[in-house]
């Protein structure tokens, strides 16, 4: 239905130009400051942190969005301009009216983002500065991934192309975020752009259902942050019919793969992370409890750092689980370590442990797969092991 | 009010006997099969793990105690019983029946705990003979205490005791729980012994509320286990007019003191733990609002990192108490980090970021104050900083 761009970044979406440049924020001499431009105003919608301690730049963004349309969106890494009071608001709206000044277009259909050390004020000179030296580009991509990166260690991007008779689109987005990652709303920022024609209302829902199954589902280390955002921006150059809830489902399982494949690159990229986890729950009672165990398995310190070890201790496992609060019936659980049942009906299976931490050792990929033999809820979450590395970063310096 | 008895442990009060030995079920040869004893039976109740997998044990010692009556505890430790299906129940039944035999008591007299792996077979023939070799004694407490820890690094009790003119008892608390220590109720095991005569529907509520101010607000991970038991025995041997709820004023406060101090020494004592931190919310909307921020900050690993770098982040300390759910009105909150303010009503002020490293990187405790100015709600919870050591214990070991 749709193929991979190869080195497809957000500038692959026709229309999109963008650019990044080193501003002095980030004491290192990497990018830090980035414009994304549409060469045309978009339906655009977003998504916020459920933090009650929101950025300056959320707030500012979700103004914004109230009406729908946004055409740029001015980004920095290094300072979230977070808890710095009124402020943080003044920041945050001069960064939109520079970027608008810059590409003459209205400080309404500018949205803004921030991230890095919260309580830190944002360093206006080189902010400005910044905005300025700017270059936009069609293949601008790679450097605005790069320049939203903090404990990131690889920019994150995608982009896919849906080439059918009658409706032919790109959707491509780019992501950052490594640590304080957690479910409802990942800690993160991303941005999506796509050429579709989209009603307003179907994008919305289209972009909350993505997020369900991708950025809601992953786990770093059960932190959020006042910054978390993902914004979707449809410039509607592609000139299809517009696409809505009537013909959606293209658009929508296109959307879920995009976001869906960002969300696990978060993750693997995880703090320190060593190995990728994914923990599929089915056969529960219904989804949002299958949803509410792989979520709280795939977060669970001692699964992760019992992975970390490449240990095949199920039985955490199964305590993590009980822990989630959702319906199980002990005698009626099957567990599977990377495809080995461990557990059958509730009672242990013997099973070559040394093999399996072979297995597990050798693999990037710890798979946990639990049928709880209830219902129909299935559900898959993702997170990272827990290594010493995460504990290093996270205490040796301010981020 | 009371004192504390110097190195006093369980067998502090009177009419309590203890012992143990190594059964050889851990695999060095620390003690790992205690019994706790009382020369008459007891009014008993106790508290177990919220976690949707129990124990054998844990679902063995509910039942019992649903008699309110006991008058011994059999414990092992390095290996929990636990979803092992039928057998488990089978071994937790034999292992209660031996010991009233030894004891010449009841069987329905007889609690039964073990902590440690989940998901292996308890080694039978270690527990008989353990059984038969232990030998009770008036100052076997510590004995026991050693006996029940697994990654613990040090034995955890307390005695105190109440020498009002009217009223003479001792209450006295041995536990363990180094790791999966998370509140409701925190993963670990907990042995009261008191010789005050106390009404059964009292001595319930009255667990329930100290539990409340102490096992229920510590954190060292997050995760539970289906092993957690609280138990609590009053052999009435003080003699006292029966206490209960018209008169329960100085039991109830020298139990909330005897349980907050084990809550303390588990997490002081949590698995890599090089500092313990205290968070105490003041002035939320109520009190349970204040629960859950000060609950939800010592849990945060973004914040327990930060500690353990001295590193006076209090970004992460606002997105945790942001993410923690209750209300806060940002231009009202005031933070202090080890009595120094680094928020007044929202707004960062200056402080010697460099002196306040120093301090908490020289001092053992971490202490974090929030006041919400909106309520009259106050709680305190308390942690411990996440070390690489933490990573180190969870992925080399099975635990």
């Amino acid at each position: 239905m749709f193929k991979l761009i190869p080195s497809g970044t957000v500038t692959s979406t026709p229309g999109f130009l963008a650019g990044a440049v080193h501003a002095g924020i980030k004491s290192d001499n990497a990018p830090d400051l980035a414009i994304l431009y549409s060469k045309v105003p978009c339906t655009a919608v977003g998504a916020f942190t459920t933090n009650r301690i929101k950025s300056a730049p959320v707030l500012l963004s979700q103004k914004r969005l109230s009406r729908g349309q946004a055409q740029a969106i001015v980004v920095n890494s290094g300072c979230a301009n977070a808890c710095m009071g009124e402020q943080s608001l003044v920041d945050a709206s001069e960064m939109a009216k520079l970027t608008a000044a810059k590409l003459d277009i209205s400080p309404e259909d500018i949205l803004v983002a921030s991230t890095g050390v919260i309580g830190m004020p944002l360093p206006m000179k080189q902010i400005r500065d910044g905005i300025e030296k700017v270059g936009l580009h069609p293949d601008g991509g790679h450097d605005f991934a790069k320049a939203i990166m903090t404990t990131d260690t690889k920019p994150k991007e995608v982009a896919v192309q849906v080439d059918m008779r009658e409706l032919k689109f790109t959707i491509a987005g780019v992501a950052k975020g490594a640590g304080m990652i957690h479910p409802n709303l990942a800690t993160m920022l991303c941005f999506i752009a796509t050429d579709a024609s989209l009603d307003a209302a179907f994008l919305q829902s289209s972009l909350q259902k993505a997020m369900e199954i991708s950025f809601n589902m992953i786990s770093v280390d059960g932190d959020t942050s006042p910054s978390d955002s993902v914004f979707l921006l449809a410039n509607g150059l592609a000139g299809n019919k517009a696409i809505g809830f009537d013909n959606g489902k293209v658009f929508q399982e296109t959307l879920n793969e995009v976001c869906s494949y960002l969300a696990r690159a978060i993750v693997q990229d995880g703090e320190g992370a060593t190995k990728f986890i994914e923990v599929t729950v089915e056969r529960a009672k219904n989804p949002s409890e299958a949803c509410q165990a792989s979520r709280t398995i795939a977060s669970s310190l001692s699964v992760k750092t019992a992975i970390h070890g490449s240990d095949p201790n199920w039985g955490r496992i199964i305590a993590a689980l009980g822990r989630s609060g959702v319906e199980i019936v002990e005698e009626k659980i099957d567990l599977y370590l990377n495809d080995v049942c461990v557990l059958r009906k509730g009672i242990p299976l013997p099973f070559d442990r040394d093999g399996l931490r072979t297995t597990l050792s050798h693999n990037d990929n710890a798979l946990i797969r639990i049928c709880l033999n209830l219902g129909d809820g299935k559900a898959t979450a993702w997170g990272c092991d827990l290594s010493e590395e995460y504990v290093t970063i996270n205490s040796e310096y301010t981020t």
